[in-house]
């Protein structure tokens, strides 16, 4: 079933230790649907300025992304520079240039309204909200946050998680959500303002699913080499919403229950696991379907006893 | 079948953010033994001073733990003294008096000679070598090491480790000893270096076991309450190798494959978590075999999907 993701499309300028790229495809937006689309197909309701390369439109497409809601406005694109530590653990962000994103306000294509899955990326709650109230036929509705939205609009926030089935986080953000540094209190606190799935990203230690009182603990995937995790954490996102959506699971056919979302989360894990593997979006130009099976029983190996 | 463990009995003085103990029961040899107890007969070597008191040795005793290489000599028992931060993520080493242990100079009693397993404690690299070589019938070597023997006796250590069947270290360690960063890699070097099974532990993200060209993740339990983490890294080690023990299992049966070694690193991380619950030794004076069982299943609850 069809799965629409909101969020940003952006330019990325990314220093790691393997290299350095001034300008490349990103935005949270573009990661979960390029990831998702392996699973199903995908609806995008974004804005690029008018800088955005006929190429980078092509990629989606060539996915099966639906772009009708890709919004193309005078200026230019959201634009992200960072550069990574040696371990590449930590990050300096070093510009956001918000530009065309500053007055982002989502509108659907009528086309995209009656869709039963949606996944809201990191951006204003209340967008988030007005997005969500364009839908009318939504069965399952989740999404991501960040600090900036945790410290600075947290009644707004609170108000939007309210309405939400999932969310997925990062452990310091459930921490400082919660004021709780014990990460299953955390949850309980999370799961008591709406959400009754939480998956808490932890990085390179994979993550934790709580979904109602059950917990599944996923290791992180022991890369060989990590080339730039940019980008990891969304195409986690978009590997679990889009298993979830590709097979149909929602809260209201019984068919959500915890087996189908521990599977879910290691799909994220995988191609989140693939996203490091290159620079960028670079590893799903190249991807297939048979090497996400094979890295999904590859976690299966390494972690059955 | 009989294990012998060689490391510190000391004294301790720990402050966490749930309270503070002046003075208790301590040491690496300490928590190994009395959470390898649960599987197997542990025989224990280390040196106390003429202040040990009646009751800790009571407590190993009461365990099954044979003493007779727990030396007593004129002096004062090893004391350290540490403060953990509010997240219990950090800790500060306030005092170190190594008293009677700075002379240690391990001697095995003749009962202890032809036991299969010996598990060496982070000790001098050299003391290491030295009681091996009072072993006659060994059949799986192992144990722990710290930064301050990597950094200071690398070449000692080199020509230790190349005796061992198996290390565990934790990984931060495993990063030094080996210069490598990423975890697999590290892994390979350390591989080579003599134990073809290694053992990373990462705190409370759980730990990675690599056997030959195998690995498995194993999670942390995710304790509602980290009270004390003092001694859940040896308590992990014991429950490792008390497993193989008790079990009788070795290189040369066949039987310690790669399915055995994973639900050892579990029983290590069994322990581990046990041990977290109360401060220092505490956990172990009241728990059982049956909460032992039911938390190894807990594992396989919320790891498997």
């Amino acid at each position: 079933m069809s799965l629409v993701v909101v969020g940003s499309v952006a330019y990325d300028g990314v220093e790691t230790p393997h290299g350095k790229i001034d300008r490349m495809l990103g935005g949270a937006a573009t990661y979960i649907a390029l990831a998702a689309a392996y699973f199903t197909s995908v609806k995008v309701v974004a804005v690029v300025g008018d800088d955005f390369a006929a190429e980078d439109v092509s990629l989606l497409s060539s996915r099966g992304i639906d772009l009708d809601g890709l919004e193309r406005v005078a200026g230019k694109t959201f634009f992200w520079a960072g550069v990574y530590s040696a371990d590449m653990n930590e990050r300096t962000t070093l510009r956001t240039d918000l530009n065309v994103f500053a007055d982002f306000n989502p509108k659907l294509p009528p086309s995209y309204r009656s869709d039963p899955y949606l996944f809201l990326g990191n951006i204003q709650p209340a967008l988030q909200q007005g997005v969500r109230s364009q839908m009318d036929r939504l069965q399952l509705t989740g999404g991501d946050t960040m600090n900036y939205w945790i410290n600075g609009s947290r009644d707004e926030l609170l108000e939007t998680l309210r309405q939400w089935d999932f969310l997925l986080i990062n452990d310091s953000e459930a921490r400082m959500l919660s004021g709780e540094h014990n990460l299953r209190r955390a949850a309980a606190k999370i799961q008591a303002m709406g959400p009754r799935t939480l998956v808490i990203k932890r990085g390179e230690y994979g993550a934790v699913l709580f979904h109602r009182d059950h917990h599944f603990i996923a290791p992180g995937y022991l890369l060989e080499e990590v080339f730039d995790p940019t980008g990891a954490g969304d195409s986690f996102a978009g590997g679990f919403i889009g298993y979830l959506a590709g097979q149909g699971l929602t809260p209201s056919n019984g068919h959500l229950d915890i087996a189908a979302l521990r599977r879910a989360v290691i799909y994220g894990s995988v191609m989140g696991s693939f996203c490091c593997e290159k620079f960028g979006v670079d590893r799903f130009r190249t991807l297939t379907r048979e090497e996400i099976e094979a890295r999904y029983r590859e976690f299966e190996d390494c972690t059955e006893f």
